[in-house]
This record gives C-alpha cells, structure tokens and sequence, in this order.
C-alpha cells in the first residue's frame, strides 16, 4: 500500500458518484482487507443489517456485496449465523499433510490471528499513528542521528570491510563491546564473546528457541503475551503452556501445576517472558518474584528466555532475571526497534558461554551472518551517548503522551486493567474488542485482547500504543462504536429472552 | 579474529625464542583451531611422528602437547588409534532429551562438519584469499559502487521512509519491482508480488522449507551439494534424501527408487536443486533433463526449492526449472553475496501466488521484516545497470582466473572431475582430502570433498574457488603434502599386509 492509496482510503465512505456500483465498493474493500488479513479467517462479518445501516445503503447492496465475497470464495456462509471469513486453503503438496498420521504429534497450526495482528501493526509510510501500532510513531525517531551515524560507518575505507565478507558469525565485535558495556546498565554482565547479534530481537528469539526446542517440546510462556511469540513457537511445532502473568510475575503455583501436568519426558525446558514493561500490560518482576522464578527454573532445569524488547522505555535499575542468575540459566534478548530504529533490524541475544556456539551455528544456518554496516552503525549510536540521549527525550515525550492517553480514555468510560507504564496501555472497553475493531476498521487499527492470547478468547480488553492514542477523535469513535456494540448487545439479548 | 592476529598467525613456525615453551605452543595452536571448529569434531589428529616432523620438535613435544589437549577436555585418546577431537558436549538441559522417548522420530544431530565449513570459508579480513572461499575475494568487488548507492538511498529525506518503520512484510516494493524486470533474463516471468526479500539467500532457503516442511518429514536433495543446507534441512528435524548429481542434472532413476522406497505417508515433497553452477560440481541442467524433472516433480506432487544463488556468474540463456515451470510448482531462490555484496545479506525467492502469503508469514516469524535500506540500494544498483556493469567485469576476470588456476592443478598432478566452470572447481587430488586439509591448515584452507556430502565419507575430491586459487605457492604445498600423504599411506599399506 503506498502513502496515497493509505491516506485516500482511511475513513472514506463509499460514493455515489464512483464509476463502480456501492455493491462493488463494498466489496472490494471487504475484500481488499480479507486479503490483507486485517479480518482475521473466522471472523463473522458485520450482520446485513448493521453493516447497511453502518455504510447508509440498503440490505439489498449489502446481500448482494457479501455473496460477491461469496463468489471469490473470501467468506463462507453459515445458515442462521451469517458470513464468516474463510481459513485459508493450503496449496495443493502442503494439504497432503491433512490426511497422514503425524508422527510429530497433533498439528499446530500457524494463528492466522498473529500475523493479522502484525500485519495491522505495520503502519503504512504516510498514514496517521493508530493505537495498534507496535513502536514509537516515526515522528518521535531521529533520522538526522541515524543518518549521521551511518555516515559515520559507509564513508570511504570503512564500507570494504563492512560489505565485502560476511562477516563474523557472531556479529560485529565493536558492537557486541558496546553491548556488553550497556547491558551492565540493566545489571547483566556478559562478555563481547556472550554476546550474538540478530536480525531483530525476533529473530534472536527464533535462534534461541530453533536450537534448544524442538517440534513437540514443550514451551512455558506468559499469558497475556505477545502473539507473534506463540505463533513463532507454535509454527515450529512446539506445544505452548501459556503461563498467568500477574502484576509482579508470573502465577508460580500455576507454572508448577503445568510443569507437573505433562508426563515426565514432555516437560518444558524453557520459559520465554518479558520482564520489564511486559506485552501488553506494562507490567515488570518484582525483585521478590525474580528470586522465586529463577528458584523455580533450577528445580525444574529451565532455561528462561528473557525478552527484554522494552529495555529502554524503562527505568534501568528494574531488576532483570539475567541479572540475577548472572547468566547462568537464562538468555537475554533485546533490540533497538522500540526505541531507535525500527527497520535496520538489529538484536542480540547474552547468553551461557556453553551455548554460545551452538547459538552461533543456528544463526548461520538460518541467516548465514547478520550485515555490519547497520551494527557498526548502533556501535557508534552507543558509544557516543546518542542512544542515550534521545532515550532520554523519548522518555519525557512518552510520559506526557501517556498522561494525555489515560486521562482521554478514562473520560471516556475505559479502565486500565494495569497501572499505565512504558509503551503500552491495557485497557478494559466493556465490550468485546474483536467486534469493536471490525466495526472501527474503517478508521483506527486497535489491538483487540483476544490477540495477546495463546487461544484467543472474547475479551473486554485491548491494547493501545499511548504514543499513538491521542487523538480525541479516536475515543469519541470508540465510545460510539461501544455504545452501539453495547445495545445492539442488549437488543440481542433481550430478543433471544 | 582481527587482520592482524590472522595475519601474523598464518603460516608462522612454532618459536624458540618465545616466552612459551614449545609444548604449550603446539598444544595452544591446537586449542584455538578446535575451539574456531577449523578442525571438525570426531577429527584425528596427526600421528605424533608426523606431527613432530611437520613442526620439527621432538616427539616427546607433541605428546606432551597431546597430553594437554586431552585434560583441556578437547580430545579423547583412542588405544593403538591415536588422538581424536572431541565431539562438544551439550548444556545440562538439552542433553536431558538423550534419555528420552522421541516422538519426532530419529535425532538428526547437527552436522558439525558443515558449520566447521562455513566457519573455515569466512576469510578473516586482511588475510590472504584463500581457496576454500565461498565467495568472491573482497578485492573484485567494487566499494565506491556501493557507497555511492548506499548514499544515494540514505540522504536527506530518503532515509527516514527506509528506518523509521518496520517496512514492507514482503520486503521494499522497489527492489520486488527491480527483480522481476531483472528475473524476466533468465526466462522467469515473475510480478513483485510473486516475490519475498530475505536476509541472504540462506534466510529465503531457510523461510522457505519451514513453511513447507515440518520436523519428520523427508526431502530430497542434490548430492555432492552444499553443507549447509544439508545442515540447516537435518537441524529442522527433516530427512535429508540425497539425490546424485550428474554432469546433465539430478540421476532421476535414483530419485524415483528414493521415493518409492518410502512408505506412502512419508514421501518427500520437496526437492532442492542447484540448477545453474550447480555448488561444488558446476555442473548444469540440460533443457531435456529440466522438462524431465519436470514431469516427475509432477507425478510425484513435489514442489521444487531451485536455489539459483550462481546466476550471475552464468549464461543468463542457461534453463532454470522456475522459466520452465512458470513457477508453478518451482519456488525460485537467488541472492546477490555471490557476485556484488556479501554482507548485506540481500536475498530473496520468487513462488506461485498461492504460496506468497504464507512465506510472508513465516518471514515475519523469524525475522520481522528485512532492513529496507541495504534492499532500496540494491534497487539502485539493478535500476541503473550498475550490477550488469559489474558482472561483466567480474566474468573477464573469473575467466582469466579459471584458466590460470586449471592449468595450474593440473599441472600440479590434480585432475577436474568436472569441467571447469563458474566459481567452484571440484577437484581430485589422489589423496583424503579431509587428511590434506589438516595437512595445509597452517597455511592454506581446503574445502575437503566430504563436507559436500549429506553423509560425510572419505574421499580425494575438494572444492576450489578459481577467484582464490592462482597462487603456484598453493598447488606447490598441496603437491608436497599429497606425497608425503601418499608416501604415508602407502608406507601403511605396506605395513599392515
């Protein structure tokens, strides 16, 4: 989608004056978002009714549009209960798979949900911020800094040895010494040679769990949680045990009843969790609860995969499970995505020296090497304080956004279901934010609860960015969009007596 | 590993004068190539009067370097059969699955050999080429080109559009829209939206088979091929089917009684070729073998993975399966490390529709997205002819080199088991490669013929980089070590009868 078609698309209604008939708008641009998977496969259309009144055309056009939809084979039609949108068709080898015993165990199959979700996250280049956006909006980033920076590593002889081999497997040495200098901020040492560099935190976490896991394992996780993780896990045909996530960590009776659950050879080895400013309830482990967690992780013979995306947008002296353990058990990950630079695709993963080769060998199989001109790019915004520096403006810009943000959305009838801290809010609406995000489609991009679980269920809640949520015009949508949930809600019901 | 360490380290002799005695010289050296894996686990080490001569100290010298070697735990002595180089030990959790029931079938190890490999064909920068190089040496490719189009792309306003957000799932539109004109000159009609970008063309290979396949299921591949593939394809728990690799094209004959010979659930689905170049023969495909594999990916229902990652170093009139097929059934992979740039990690495949979104998927799994930058200067480098500009020049050159590096060989007593052509010579030298490699480590780095096996065995072939291989001092060493080689095992033949 270019900035353009974006913009122009945003929030229009359909024309009367269009070339193509109201029944053809509607659509196609049903159609175009089924494509897109900003409708998720098994998501109910709006019903006739709703949609017509919605759209100010008759049920006939909306009959007609849906059996269109129909046609292009996008929705199937369930008798009494409407339009759902169709799971995707495997291509033709792949479906094979649907009719042989499995030797690996019960298929996990991808959550279409999770790739929605970062499908919908993705901001085109142009639009305006939407309270499901997963970074800081470009606006707040700083490409003079970035330019500067890059500048600093292409010019002249510097570029040769940046481009010209692969480089070292592990990553660029001058940035996994910048790292180890920075993450002794956060309390974690961890040598240059502990340190291994990613495409992304997300593909650090892929390396780490490729090389420990493998399909039919089991994996702890926190619930709620980030989608992309279960279905990273899930794709890899691991079985996710999803882990209650409270306000100070995670619910340890329950982890323990999960651990015992599984027969003896199928009981987790890991546990993947954000501990500070946790996805997407802006939560972090308290002190007392790390010691637990790590207790528990030696009793058990965990690894703990500690996801530390959010690292920056935090206060550095919150404590950190690889802190603690001094690295002994657990494998840190962060990267710069949430807080610098979204697109160059840098992370790393700290980790035990004993499994530092084999982490090594699973990033060469998968991506050979990662590339040095944008590493020695961070080395440089580390090494001269420029990280810090906007980490620092980013900081106070984020508070005063979050400040607005709440005050917008507890004026207009939502609860916080989590003290409001970092990037994230997680908010109670008081109707169900699966339909809610449909019918503000049109709009706004929300990030509905159901989402953020390991199976998704209906949910009250949802997840907004407070960098990006504060427009006034956005809660006054919401609050018309509940408002009319909420009665057609009542109505049903009250029908159904 | 920094220029000057390698630098000075190559080549060198153990030292009388230094402050380390000669015993923990010899034993150091050892260790640091054993923990580098240069000297591939399972290894033997050389004979203790072998050794003695080749560093001319006493015997008793390097039993006593042996002796340390064996208490840092880095190799085990076998009686009567002399030192071997230990298998690395897993971290206490992961052994744990060593006792356990597997449902996921036979454990298929992670061959060491091949990240030895590809550890052993990264040229430490500074260092001399050498003829175990994957790649094309640093000093035929072309920095101010690549400043320039990085500048180009990340001046002023270009750069924030390129940072600033996650980008494109399916990776920049520009650079899909600059391979599909650049596609359509070897015969493969693809439109953007046919096509993912990746990190590398390993990261395409790699989104590629984990969305097809999953842990258990077989998959056939050519054989000689290249390691890490092999590697990758047996590390995501699949069985790796190898297929011989003739001088036309695959042996069909041997790849149908593979098939048959699995049971009806657990046929392979997948194939992957080398098509053009093929790595290390450089064979490749005939038109009339292509249709044929053709006709039997059909009948068997096989989708075809054509890793086209030499293009640019062929004929551009060679057949690729992907313009015969349409890409109908083939999944096209091709990469540019090979020919402009090897550490920007720019890769990408091109697939029938139906398959589009779910490679996107899987892409956003492992690594998000791709860094939009290093893909909008390849762009630049393919919109303005830059590439094709460069390619030639590479192609006079390679040529050049070939023919220098052939008459030495042969010269030098070694004979082509292939024509020559492309990169990559496959060479026999009459004598255990893996034996020679050892031999030459001091000074030169061979790839032995077995790392080009799915099941590593003993043989006289090796892989040679013509770009990297015209040095007479080279083929001088490799005479003398294959003699004394030659003379030693003959000497045992002649012992043990």
């Amino acid at each position: 989608m270019d900035a353009a078609a974006a913009g122009s698309e945003t929030g229009t209604t359909l024309s009367r004056a269009a070339d193509t008939t109201l029944t053809e708008q509607l659509s196609s641009r049903f159609a175009e978002r089924i494509r897109q998977r900003l409708i998720a496969p098994g998501t109910r259309l709006p019903s006739v009714r709703d949609c017509a009144r919605r759209h100010r055309v008759s049920p006939y056009t909306v009959v007609a549009a849906y059996d269109q939809l129909l046609a292009l084979g996008l929705v199937d039609a369930r008798k009494q209960r409407g339009f759902y949108v169709r799971e995707l068709a495997d291509d033709a080898p792949a479906s094979r798979s649907a009719g042989r015993p499995d030797a690996a165990g019960p298929r996990h199959p991808l959550p279409i949900s999770a790739t929605s979700l970062i499908r919908g996250m993705f901001q085109p280049p142009g639009a305006r911020p939407m309270p499901a956006l997963g970074t800081l909006p470009a606006e707040w980033l700083d490409p003079p800094l970035l330019a500067g920076a890059l500048r600093k590593v292409s010019s002249g002889a510097q570029l040769g040895p940046l481009s010209l081999q692969y480089g070292d497997p592990a990553g660029e040495l001058r940035l996994r010494r910048a790292l180890a200098l920075k993450l002794a901020d956060f309390g974690v040492s961890a040598a240059p040679e502990q340190i291994v560099t990613a495409v992304g935190a997300t593909h650090a976490l892929d390396i780490v769990t490729r090389t420990l896991l493998r399909a039919g394992d089991s994996v702890l996780v926190d619930e709620p949680g980030w989608s992309v993780e279960y279905a990273r896990l899930a794709a890899l045909g691991l079985r996710v045990l999803p882990v209650p996530r409270g306000e100070d960590g995670p619910d340890l009776a329950a982890m323990e009843r999960l651990i015992a659950a599984q027969k003896p050879h199928a009981r987790p080895r890991v546990y993947v969790t954000v501990s500070v400013l946790h996805n997407p309830t802006g939560a972090s482990l308290s002190l007392q609860s790390a010691h637990r967690v790590l207790k528990l992780a030696q009793a058990h013979d965990l690894h703990i995969v500690e996801d530390d995306t959010y690292a920056h947008l935090a206060p550095a002296h919150l404590p950190r499970l690889s802190a603690l353990d001094a690295l002994e058990r657990t494998i840190y990950i962060s990267g710069f995505s949430k807080i610098l630079v979204p697109n160059w695709r840098v992370g790393f993963l700290a980790a035990p020296p004993a499994l530092i080769d084999r982490f090594v060998d699973s990033k060469l199989l998968s991506t050979l090497t990662t590339p040095g001109l944008t590493e020695q790019a961070l080395a440089h915004c580390l090494e001269q304080g420029l990280l810090r520096r906007h980490t620092e403006r980013v900081m106070a810009k984020l508070e005063a956004a979050r400040s607005r943000t709440v005050k917008l959305a507890e004026s207009h009838g939502c609860r916080f279901a989590a003290p409001p801290r970092g990037l994230f809010g997680w908010v109670d609406v008081g109707v169900d934010t699966e339909r809610l995000a449909l019918d503000l489609l049109d709009d706004w991009f929300i990030a509905p609860g159901a989402l953020f679980h390991a199976t998704p269920r209906p949910t009250t809640l949802m997840r907004i960015n407070f960098a990006t949520s504060q427009d006034a015009r956005f809660w006054r949508a919401l609050e018309r969009a509940r408002d009319a949930l909420g009665a057609r809600g009542a109505g049903k019901a009250a029908a159904s007596r």
